[in-house]
């Protein structure tokens, strides 16, 4: 524990200060559970080195293409968390990651369709139309054991003409850690029809005991046709300072990219790039606490649903603060709009995840252990 | 005067931390004279706004689609600035300019052409490419005693097919104002083709004595055809914290909006917005200031010039802080290039804003007067 820096709770009203979207836009006396932020203060070494750059006036445009510090703060964080690591120059900044997905799409993938697996990170259902291409949502049907990618459908969709696959890893909301296997899998479906694959691994510094985030990029043959995007943002809470990185292996990529109109990739913003620097060089000991304490909660949601839902369905947990949970047997179709109505507390629909389907959640765990109590108690008197 | 809050200039020390982008490029002995940064400290209510806002966290989400507190700022400060405002209900928050620019090509313009005066905003040069659509550029010559839009050209291409105009008001690197009579036979073309507007008015709160800023949303009979993309970025300095604003008066354009996948516009940052509010509805007292100091500084470079330079050609500088100059009278194809190898100053190269195009300039002078005039004596021991 030397060294470590601890989690603090937000108290509510700190809370509502600091997250106008999760806190300020539920009326007083709801708890909110939805979107992906933490209720926690900052890493107090991030927040000082933005403090620093706010006194020095850094308000102004940032470095554009290749941020030497910021690329090699990110190597050194992925080679000591990840046994992994890019060259520096193959880590260049965008606004963040959904955006950084849209222009990978844009730059490197062909006009075919696009496959996205579902239940899918909502703010990116419906990112493939914007680029032009067609979207195959490729589902994990609520009653698989395990949610996993089917090779034998991502084959057919490829076979069909589909050409990107964009994969969310760790899985946001399936809260997986995919295998190496599990990717070597993928990689080798991929290669068979010439794909590509844009891999959405912000999640990665959240992978919980037990799991082991390995890259797609990691993977023997997939750095020419892969390209990851990566933040600091979600693990340590800075999703609005709007710094994420596009991992870029391929040279030749690199390249195209550079000679791409400004407008394509001119918006990050110097504090999130500091912030991502900060968090990535110095961010360990907190980190550490971090993952400590997520893991803490996913026990005690554990717990807390045998004691109050047993019949709720929870896959294993192995990464992120965001449960997905299958409520259908309490025989809501929204459950999340009766937690809401019923019991004062909001979690994201399932609805938004996976078109069409009823009866699921996604329940963001990242807070005190008193209100996620207070959260589970409340969705029991709601649904049952 | 009383209450103003005065312009303070920054040291070249601090210059280099607070703009990593224009004085960080530049090697030490090079006076940066090139993007569109000030060399001023932040309006310090403006810097107080966003030390309490990082003080309590807020480093996450921002409120996404209408920010009341925001919208209301604006309408304010331009009801006070413009004697126009549109309703809060119509301001909407963007990354950044050129984003909401693309934004509203994708989402309101047909799948015709986009006209692009040039020389114009390079960020912007090739924007329209990435919509999917046809760029065509209306050239204002070297040679024209007065930079405006030709409104014969302008017709002749609405009637072969493009469908909107990309309008910059006031214009980078014209530096123009256009006034209500312009405007208004703007409007008589589009109309005439039923064509769209897309009014980039960043430098409006930059409108120099003598010169008064219409927002194209003014002009009777363009609410239903045009949206206008505002900012206080440019005038605050404050363009890496990413919040622009984007005008939509008509209400179902706003509705086709706000049904538009998130990805289309979920990147603004929340400290951009506190920036942007604060900026709006306090920034009075040191906007003044600062406006008397351009005013101040395009005197000065007029006298330079005169002292200096004879034959280069600046038309009247109207609004912004930046002079495009005509240097072909000396003889350099390429008078940037030349400025930073012989005269250790970066300047914008002309052929940036105007493909093809040699002999001119873009200088940046909102810095001190004596940089100014070091900077004036670098370029005329270079080209001469």
């Amino acid at each position: 524990m030397t060294g470590r820096r601890p989690v603090v709770d937000l108290t509510e009203e700190q809370a509502r200060r600091a997250l106008p979207l999760k806190w300020g836009t539920v009326p007083p006396g709801v708890i909110p559970a939805w979107v992906a932020e933490m209720d926690y203060a900052l890493d107090p070494v991030v927040l000082e080195a933005l403090q620093r750059a706010l006194a020095d006036g850094v308000t102004g445009y940032p470095l554009f293409g290749f941020d030497p510090g910021l690329a090699e703060a990110y190597t050194g964080f992925a080679g000591r968390h990840f046994c992994w690591a890019p060259e520096p120059e193959a880590v260049l900044p965008v606004v963040d990651v959904t955006a950084g997905v849209r222009v990978a799409l844009d730059v490197f993938s062909g006009p075919g369709g696009v496959v996205f697996p579902t239940p899918g990170y909502n703010a990116q259902l419906g990112l493939a139309g914007l680029t032009g291409r067609e979207e195959h949502l490729l589902e994990v049907p609520p009653s698989a054991d395990r949610a996993e990618i089917d090779l034998d459908r991502l084959d057919a969709l490829l076979a069909d003409g589909a050409q990107t696959l964009l994969l969310t890893q760790p899985h946001n909301p399936w809260g997986r850690v995919f295998t190496r296997a599990e990717l070597e899998g993928i990689r080798d479906v991929v290669l068979r029809h010439g794909a590509r694959v844009v891999s959405d691994e912000i999640h990665a510094p959240l992978a919980l005991p037990g799991a082991e985030h390995v890259s797609y990029l990691a993977i023997e043959g997939t750095q020419d046709h892969a390209v990851a995007v990566v933040a600091a943002s979600k693990a340590f809470n800075t999703a609005g300072l709007r710094c994420a990185q596009l991992v870029v292996p391929d040279p030749e990529s690199r390249r195209l990219l550079a000679d791409q109109p400004m407008a394509r990739n001119d918006s990050h913003s110097p504090l999130g790039a500091i912030a991502a620097r900060t968090a990535y060089a110095e961010g360990d000991p907190w980190l550490a606490s971090l993952v400590e304490r997520l893991d803490q909660q996913r026990t005690l949601l554990a717990e807390l649903l045998a004691a109050h839902l047993p019949d709720v369905r929870m896959r294993p947990l192995e990464a992120t603060y965001l449960a997905w949970l299958d409520a259908s047997a309490y025989g809501h179709d929204d459950p999340a709009a009766v937690a809401l109505d019923r019991g004062r507390v909001k979690v994201s629909p399932g609805h938004s995840y996976a078109p069409g389907s009823t009866g699921q959640v996604r329940l963001n765990i990242a807070t005190s252990p008193g209100r996620l109590t207070e959260i589970v108690e409340r969705l029991a008197t709601a649904w049952t």
